[in-house]
């Protein structure tokens, strides 16, 4: 299968490490907006294109992996390029999702080729183990927790207040918020209950600290709901203790059974994730595997996470599945 | 949809109360080779009728759902009905499943019908999150664990032993090999590293008890093998605090990804159940809702849970699974 990537950022970089580790996959290029002579890929033999080129690559890729952002990039990116080939990207904006979705459809069914979005794994995994959940225990509550993690959005949040020269936050779940969904009491969380930020700043030299905190424990939406930490540390601790992006999380499903509905159960799925975009990136590739095939069996249109039978993400045929993996 | 239920033992009846918290569906039947009179449903205006009346429901029920056993049943049952009805089953031998799904496809294709077997949680959705796992983490570790729970084949030994009158078996994880998989260290664990066994004994008057705890700690494939603690307790105290079967379990996949494999993930899915049939019976009858699904366009043929894309076990349409649960 050959693979392209759009995008040689965090999890364009994961996307061609991961590669390496799935034999049925070649990476044959990566296309970006930059100038390609800035871009030194890992892998020997890659070819870099400016994106301008991207059409002239038409029957030479299999599936391109979208790695831009979901704000303004892939909104645009991903119907564009569904034009001319298999597609699949991240994106995460929840509540655009339906509208995204209508517009790759549409130019996917149209050119006849297979595009799946908002892969990764929340939404993707989590989505999933969401869905599963819900269907086997009908009568029951779901929860997602995430954490502990890098969250991109608040460390950039951080990063603007006035006094920090860097900063990171981490997502934290709450333990007794957790071990109280794990027990099948069925508790309702509050958005303080649920999670903890914790964050660590590089304060400028003279910066006034007691406002810097100040300012993040009160910033709207960001910080204001939860409980906030700050740690101000130096910039060798920074690099040397914050440098890579951790991140996890929980799904789960808690329900009831039983003719007097006397019976509880807990399903309980979580992740612990050294470095988020290479996890993400590898989910992808398993979700590009699949289109591949769909595509080669003459599906057409846009796809997601939920509309992907197990066994296509797999390289081995059906019948080892069955034999040693059931 | 309309669904049928052959056999009424736990399991059929814990697909009767799962079918009362899933509002698409219906019970129209039970089937039994006891006495019909002697099956009392639980749900009012449900038939029973004896097995050899089978055939004449056909188009009448939608999804036949098979309660039977592994060992003898279910290989004879499942292609045998598939020739009258779209059928699913919970065949949990896992080395015969390609002969078991041989003979069902062969008949299931022959006479246009849908089946899907070996569903359930093992196998069922612990398979599934082995293949998840593995796909997306290439290169990595699998570990599955069962327990706390009620294993029913060693309980069946030990009640065999000389001079038990009753006894119950549970299968419990080791903490330590829990910790050791979750800490991403990949260990490899022995058998009596991984579970312990814990029974609990109700003897006969006057019986040997040194001699019975004996016999059940060298039993050979039982128990040899693992840690055992054998318990003896009153028939008051066995059927106060044993009369339930619950189980669960984990499936972990351990992998690393990055160009130099130095990210560690832990991928963990964890089910606590209070009920084994009952949730078993949640499974499957989410699968069969898939099947009625596929069956309606047109699909024929024999399926496991591995074909199926997790959209077809929601009740929910994809535009709300989309807008929703993605």
């Amino acid at each position: 299968m050959r693979v392209g990537i759009l995008g040689y950022g965090n999890l364009g970089r994961g996307v061609e490490s991961a590669i390496r580790q799935n034999n049925d996959m070649e990476l044959v290029c990566i296309f970006t907006r930059r100038d390609p002579a800035s871009i030194q890929p890992a892998t020997e033999g890659v070819l870099v294109y400016s994106v301008d080129d991207i059409e002239k690559m038409q029957g030479k890729i299999d599936v391109l992996v979208l790695c831009g952002g979901s704000a303004t990039d892939l909104p645009e990116q991903t119907p564009e390029y569904a034009k001319y080939f298999n597609v699949i990207d991240s994106f995460d904006t929840h509540a655009r999702i339906p509208e995204h979705f209508a517009n790759v459809d549409r130019v996917a069914k149209e050119h006849g080729h297979v595009a799946l979005i908002s892969c990764g794994w929340d939404p993707g995994m989590f989505s999933i183990m969401r869905l599963y959940g819900s269907a086997i225990l009908p009568e029951g509550s779901d929860y997602t927790f995430w954490g502990k993690g890098v969250s991109q959005g608040h460390s950039d949040a951080i990063r603007r207040v006035p006094g920090v020269k860097n900063g990171k936050q981490y997502t934290i779940p709450v333990e007794e918020a957790l071990e109280a969904v794990r027990s099948g009491e069925n508790p309702v969380l509050t958005t303080r209950q649920k999670h903890l930020r914790e964050c660590f700043v590089v304060a400028e030299e003279g910066a006034d600290l007691a406002q810097i905190e100040q300012d993040i424990k009160t910033m709207p939406n960001y910080f204001d709901e939860y409980d906030t930490t700050v740690h101000f540390i130096s910039e060798e601790e920074f690099a040397e203790k914050h440098s890579e992006i951790p991140h996890g999380g929980f799904v789960f499903r808690t329900g009831v059974t039983g003719l007097k509905k006397e019976h509880k159960h807990v399903i309980e799925y979580s992740l612990k994730l050294d470095s988020n975009p290479e996890f993400t990136s590898s989910v992808i590739l398993a979700f590009a595997r699949a289109i591949n095939r769909l595509s080669e069996e003459g599906v057409s249109g846009c796809k997601t996470v939920f509309d992907i039978a197990p066994a296509y993400l797999s390289p081995l045929p059906a019948e080892e599945l069955r034999a040693h993996m059931l």
